[in-house]
């Protein structure tokens, strides 16, 4: 941990004059163990959860989603409880004991599964970020949000524990020509999605447990497919079905949801991978500063299409940057953290962060973004820069430009 | 993922006869999203909690702990919900507002930060374990415990989040010959340890948040000192205070407790590191195999001195060896999985792991511990070779040698 005390020196405590009071709870018994307990956080953490939007609110419930606090999130891993959520047609409480999953179509023998069955084989465990493809989809041309809970929070990291799919195709044998696969949820509205057969083979998993614990029921207890880097959508929850194709499906979500519109009226589908993005989390929206000097810069970055490679920062609209420390470990498709030392000298001031990943692709602007495709409502996978304006009153806010 | 198709391809789904009924989940909507939440597991987990021991009922239940189920447990993080506890006068429920960390003693400047203080520093964030030097101390010469949860889990693992400890020392500017710091916690008991200087500024921690979020109640909510590698009670929950000092304190802890029974009545003081140890966790006691053929033989390995250099297994008793498989990460003073295919004959066995870590240092059996020092009453410290039987019904006993 070298290095970083001559950074942290400048916020000091304050000089201590008398001996500190014996506070309360050094005075006092505290609370018992249970026989068995789950434990939750503390009560003066209530203010930490994930919610619904602020902006974009549903006619319905039953397609929703929640968004990730991820000003309050510290380290790469999203706790279960604060874990965003996407779905169709709400939440189904599944009991894994009559739960099946079936392997049909262009294979040499259809198999059924039981959860018994798939937890029997070696499981193999990855920390990957999982993110919505429509994230930011109401902060394109203006700010419409106040925070980063709500501008980037369609974004989760955890711990994947599963087997490859690959093992399971294995075993019912692919006949000749099989180049697509089917994954279809148990839920409501039967979410399915088609996924070409070289990226399945790759390192597509089918997971049952996340950050060390059986699956939460809103990530698709007990059993989902989890697909690294690519658009949420496609890691199909309460999956029951695998079917293989010589062709793909063009399901419901992949025509009339979960495709880009394009200049000249055209529309881009199966747009899988979730590019570069980076977002600076502390600060941002809705956080006011202390006060002029120095102050940590601090965020996060991710790429569907590999590690980062290298963050960079500006405190100055975007003219100027400097290269920011990335925390280890840096790993595959993963959230990585980076920080930057900022000694703000009080003036008005815009801050943002820009990633490059290992393939050498750097984030966009917005700008870059409207030169390839078309901008208009309700537009997915926005990877662009996130510019954040601090006042001289230490109020910061939304500052994507139009 | 490759390679794993092979040794998978012998635990087989059902062939498929029929088609797969509809499930009542995919005909009715599921659970609405709330406005705000903190998620909880399903409620076919419910089995799944931290438990008080079922060996070694405490008189009263201030002093207390409760076990991880490290049976459950997938992937290397252990969810804070199932992270074990121990105090010594039961859990503060501590307002951040209200909390102050001092630091005195042999500085040229005494210091004193609130928590907004101590947040305003860069973060540094660490994946390591944490286990209790009581860890195992109910079942050295006999079997006493049933599952893993009592055997082994006062161990669990993490994310830390917060900053070195030497920042804040680098600021109070330490006197000559400062060679040993206490840290005292805020609960009911002042438990308070002392350590010698070297390792408080190689890598102790000053800790709020875990696995994400901020610390839980139980782990010391707002503030603890977090010593990686080291036991437990080390790791100051609930954190007040930092004295700097020429010479170690003796406190209770340091005498009367946590030192461990030498040959010839002698006692052995400031024993820190827990030693590199392993356990199997599945299959483990209170487990029932399905019948003979092939399993997975999987566990958790770790070292208080660094990384697992391999871990062996043996299905005889520990007459043959075989080298198991880690799965990556292998962090620095970190849970480690491990995994082996194992083809039961049906016949009684008796299967054990046995680790090394990267300083050469080789995991012990209880008989050779037991050449060192004196197991007499509650021992801490076991860090001994854990059998388990398996008879030829499929039931999985501990099998721990007198």
């Amino acid at each position: 941990m070298a290095g970083g005390a001559v950074a942290a020196g400048s916020v000091a405590g304050t000089a201590r004059a008398a001996p500190l009071p014996i506070p309360p709870a050094s005075q006092e018994l505290g609370r018992p163990i249970p026989e068995a307990m789950y434990g939750m956080p503390s009560k003066y953490e209530a203010h930490v959860a994930r919610r619904r939007t602020d902006v974009l609110k549903n006619r319905q419930n039953f397609s929703d989603w929640s968004f990730t606090p991820l000003q309050h999130q510290h380290g790469i891993v999203t706790p279960n409880g604060l874990f965003f959520e996407r779905h169709h047609a709400g939440t189904p409480d599944i009991d894994p004991k009559t739960h099946r999953l079936a392997i049909h179509g262009m294979v040499k023998q259809p198999l059924v599964f039981t959860m018994d069955d798939l937890l029997r084989y070696p499981s193999v465990s990855r920390i990957h970020f999982l993110e919505c493809s429509g994230n930011g989809l109401t902060d394109w041309l203006k700010p419409a949000s106040t925070t980063v809970q709500q501008t980037h929070g369609l974004l989760s990291c955890a711990q994947w524990t599963g087997i490859p799919v690959s093992w399971l195709l294995d075993e019912a044998g692919m006949a000749p020509g099989a180049k697509w696969v089917a994954f279809e949820g148990a839920d409501g509205s039967g979410h399915t999605r088609s996924m070409p057969m070289a990226k399945v083979l790759d390192d597509a998993m089918i997971v049952y447990a996340q950050n060390g614990e059986m699956l939460r029921p809103e990530q698709g207890y007990p059993l989902r497919l989890f697909v690294p880097g690519w658009e949420g959508n496609v890691s199909v929850k309460w999956l029951r079905r695998i079917k293989v194709s010589d062709e793909p499906w063009h399901f419901r979500s992949e025509t009339a949801r979960y495709t880009d519109p394009m200049p000249e009226g055209k529309w881009r589908q199966f747009s899988f991978v979730m590019e570069c993005k980076s977002v600076i989390t502390r600060p941002s929206g809705g956080m006011q500063l202390a006060g002029a000097g120095p102050h940590t810069i601090e965020g996060f970055a991710w790429s569907g299409s590999g590690r980062i490679r290298a963050v960079d920062v500006s405190t100055d609209g975007g003219r100027n940057w400097q290269e920011a420390t990335l925390e280890e470990p840096v790993l595959d498709k993963c959230l990585t953290r980076f920080r930057l030392r900022w000694n703000w000298n009080g003036a008005p001031a815009v801050i943002q962060s820009r990633a490059v990943d290992s393939t050498g692709y750097v984030q966009p602007t917005v700008a870059e973004i409207q030169k390839a495709r078309a901008i208009t409502g309700f537009v997915q996978h926005h990877n662009g820069v996130q510019p954040w304006s601090v006042a001289a009153s230490g109020e910061v806010k939304n500052a994507i430009p139009g």
